[in-house]
């Protein structure tokens, strides 16, 4: 007998959670696409190559690889102990791997399909990802990542345009309190310079703040010296974040305030751009972070991210990475994006209670056509025909069995309707319909079931 | 620099194959929920074990296996050459296997959670598996199925239901020329004691029986042969599929003649439950066929596997499968399914150009706001969101650029209607349009712009 649980930090989901995701990726698919974005898909496993070095280190662990197969594995096997290390092991076995995010295949995939594609290049992507990451709450192995990126263009426009199009799908689910953090990468480096932090240590650096939120200045302090950053520069970073974040009200007024506090750190020509998507983008709850440094090392320019009051972590980011396309292809591309987390959505979600009812309490069918018996079952599977024509959603008890049981069974599976096909039903040409909430049950002439049931 | 090819057998999707393929599983989808089924997803990654042994000794080696990580990988490498065989290798280095197909983690998924799921469990899935075969024209290491299947009865009216579901997609699709080949295992078994084919070959007579199609008698009486099965039990076996198939006419009286050339040979039980399938299924054309054998060693009843004429192979298959389940719990539940090929039916519609207008030249968006210059960039993004809420799809030109670059975007992308906002237009609250097709070109008030496109 095999085991039946999935894998460890995966997940099965049954009907009731599939049908709260597919609301939620619904939602987002429209939004995207009333903004110009067009769907892309690519596949779960990309060549190994594709994937080693565009996440850093810890990354390139966190990959899922798989095994070669047959005769390549055999040979590739045959290599003798004493020469094997891991990274060799690795090369040797295997060449495949599963997608770790969205973004590195499509940047694969403008740089293949370049003269496919149109000069600007805008796509959502709603597909899985994988990382072979220690399963914790509300960390898995498997989950899915809601990409929207525009390939093509440098201006500022297509910040504002991303960050409105969010704005848009978090609004439309529910959400009143979320933030939706800017920064950018050169006023970060701005501010390492002005701190005296070497330019050989800004990504260092960028690793410690990154953590600012979860473990504090003093953490970041520490994080700092081991990372050799010396403690007069530690100690001058932390403080322009402090100064530069001086918050004077709740309303636009923080945002200038913390431009004008940037003043003599940050480039015009940046402030300009970010005085630009804050502009544009004047509808969106933006809020001016010059301590946000994000994770991953292809950002080159604004970086994103949303937060809301009730939850660790982000519910999703982004920012522009105009050098990754260029790791494929011939051509430097500009780009920036937006990645929610479908996961981390939901979880808010279902705390909130945020799903409308039809999604939170859905059935399977309309309606269940009993059976009355053997030589009745042509007769039911008629009846549920016409109802479906009708554009009902029916469920037929699929074999002869006792009334009471037929009747747990419709409770069970929790619909609103039993179409009760007895054989003086069938004789007079009717149905009898109980409402399974009040009870009630009342015999119609079969045409007007389907008007009686909606 | 990376290559940018897709692994070998996997396929990126552009917009447009993307609209093909949700515009066909739309459909599916639909018509399994007007039947009462439910959507479940389980994960891509399923535990080694789980799959292991149970698609046979081919299925067994065209499984994707993962590599185990880290520590548990240096450890399991640690073995000495001398030691090694090929099944030895894949047991000490992976643990976790690609879904191979949506049946087995169906079982897996109901004995798991057999205390959530109602008593009859009816469930549609369409999520990709992976198989490490070949790639042939057609054939694909990642491709989708279409999968739906019943769980707890072993009611034909279950057969005629699967076969009546997937009639109305087909037809829903605009498939006229289909045919649902029915047989039942047990026939087979009835055919082949009667030719005299020992019980323990049978399950080698059904693999060469399932080639009848492709490599004909001669062919298969050659295999049959090669697997060691007797020349007498050979002939008389080719012999009884010829007689139980004479076709009399092209209607119903085909399936009745194949019956009654059965009597002698099946037992009656089955027979009768053939004859229910028949005639619940009555409006489908299902085509009885006592040669049909299928590949999977997992199914005890019904089998099915439809067919058109422009496909060699076929479209989709599936069967009734009562041992299965108990494979991974104490319980023995009955199920039976059908499962489609989303690939085969996407090639044929393709071919076949059976894909309506507005998916065949589908567009990114119902408009395209221009930009005047960088002064106007907010006045645009304003109009965008204007016109989106009257419920359009509008795209934006993302820079200040010449017009004349701005409409060839415009063609590029095929969008019906481009909105011009100038100077002139911003001062009066105007906006112009320029319908793509007819090069037309008017100026309304804004506020009826959006009705003018619709």
């Amino acid at each position: 007998m095999s085991k039946t649980n999935p894998a460890r930090g995966m997940r099965d989901f049954l009907p009731a959670d599939v049908r709260k995701r597919e609301y939620v990726i619904g939602i987002i698919k429209e939004v995207y696409e009333s903004y110009g974005f067009e769907p892309l898909e690519t596949p779960a496993v990309e060549n190994l190559e594709t994937l080693m070095g565009k996440y850093g280190e810890e990354g390139n662990q966190l990959i899922f690889k798989i095994l070669k197969r047959g005769e390549k594995l055999v040979q590739s096997a045959g290599f003798s102990p004493s020469e094997r290390d891991e990274s060799r092991t690795l090369n040797e076995l295997s060449d495949l791997a599963l997608r770790y995010d969205l973004t590195v295949p499509l940047a694969r995939v403008v740089a293949h399909h370049r003269n496919e594609l149109p000069k600007f290049f805008k796509r959502y992507q709603i597909q899985p990802v994988w990382r072979a990451d220690r399963p914790a709450r509300g960390r898995f192995r498997e989950f899915y990542q809601c990409d929207v990126d525009a390939i093509g263009s440098s201006s500022m426009t297509i910040e504002a345009e991303l960050i409105m199009a969010v704005t848009a799908i978090l609004r439309r689910l529910g959400f009143a309190d979320f933030t939706i953090r800017l920064n950018h990468r050169e006023v970060l480096a701005d501010i390492l310079d002005t701190a005296g932090v070497p330019a050989e240590k800004h990504g260092d650096a960028l690793v410690a703040i990154d953590k600012l939120d979860k473990i504090g200045a003093e953490g970041v302090a520490k994080e700092l010296a081991e990372r050799g950053i010396g403690e007069a520069a530690a100690t001058m970073l932390l403080d322009i974040f402090e100064q530069t974040q001086k918050i004077v009200d709740d309303g636009k007024e923080v945002n200038r305030t913390i431009v004008s506090n940037l003043v003599n750190i940050v480039s015009n020509e940046v402030l300009t751009d970010i005085g630009h998507v804050l502009t544009f983008a004047g509808d969106c709850p933006v809020q001016l972070d010059p301590s946000l440094a994000r994770g991953l090392s292809y950002y080159t320019g604004a970086i994103f991210e949303i937060t809301v009051p009730d939850l660790a972590g982000s519910l999703g980011g982004g920012g522009r990475y105009d050098g990754l396309i260029g790791m494929f292809g011939k051509e430097q591309i500009p780009a920036c994006g937006f990645s929610l987390g479908l996961e981390r959505i939901l979880v808010v979600m279902e705390e909130r209670r945020m799903f409308p009812p039809e999604i939170a309490d859905s059935t399977p069918a309309d309606v269940m056509v009993t059976i009355w018996s053997e030589e009745t079952i042509a007769e039911s599977l008629k009846l549920a025909a016409e109802l479906r024509s009708a554009g009902l959603r029916v469920t037929v008890y699929p074999e002869p069995d006792k009334f009471g049981k037929q009747m747990k069974y419709a409770d069970q599976i929790n619909v609103p309707y039993v179409a009760v096909l007895g054989e003086t039903e069938i004789a007079e040409s009717k149905v009898t319909l109980k409402n399974m909430q009040t009870g009630e049950q009342k015999t119609f002439i079969r045409e007007e079931a389907a008007r009686n049931i909606k």
